[in-house]
């Protein structure tokens, strides 16, 4: 099980690009802001998230401050970086 | 929208704390390992999620090497930092 839904706005985006097997891929930064509960207290959520997105989806012509609903997994940027990744497999403009 | 469902197994717990408000807190990593398809592609993802949970739920006696579902969302560690942390808010044994 390794599922994120999240809401936000693109606040950077790379220009498309082609692996060598010829997939295009996408890589954005979302920002998120929301109100969430916690031990019973609201509290004030932030987040700035790499992405990713590979396929078709990479070719929706995103740009900076649309916002989006997104779907995916996160991992690893790599074999040796903790840091994480939002690989988005589900998008949807708000 | 912030909702981020994951399975994994604790790889490091810190002794239960308490905030000045009396709340206990637990901090943990998380270490997930899966295969997701992306672009129509099967692939192996890992990740190591710093983990955090607040209120009764942080009494739970998790040890390294427990396998645990998860259910929470995601925020960055502080105002200063862009380093994620997941707020656990459901728990479960596996």
């Amino acid at each position: 099980m390794n599922c994120l839904e999240i809401s936000g706005e693109v606040c950077h985006v790379d220009p498309v690009r082609y692996t060598p097997a010829g997939i295009p891929a996408l890589n954005l930064i979302l920002k998120h802001s929301s109100e969430q509960i916690e031990a019973n207290l609201k509290r004030t959520i932030n987040c700035e998230l790499s992405a990713k997105i590979m396929g078709n989806d990479a070719l929706i012509p995103l740009k900076i401050g649309d916002r989006i609903k997104t779907k995916g997994f996160i991992g690893n940027k790599s074999a040796k970086s903790n840091q994480l990744i939002f690989h988005i497999n589900f998008i949807e403009y708000l």
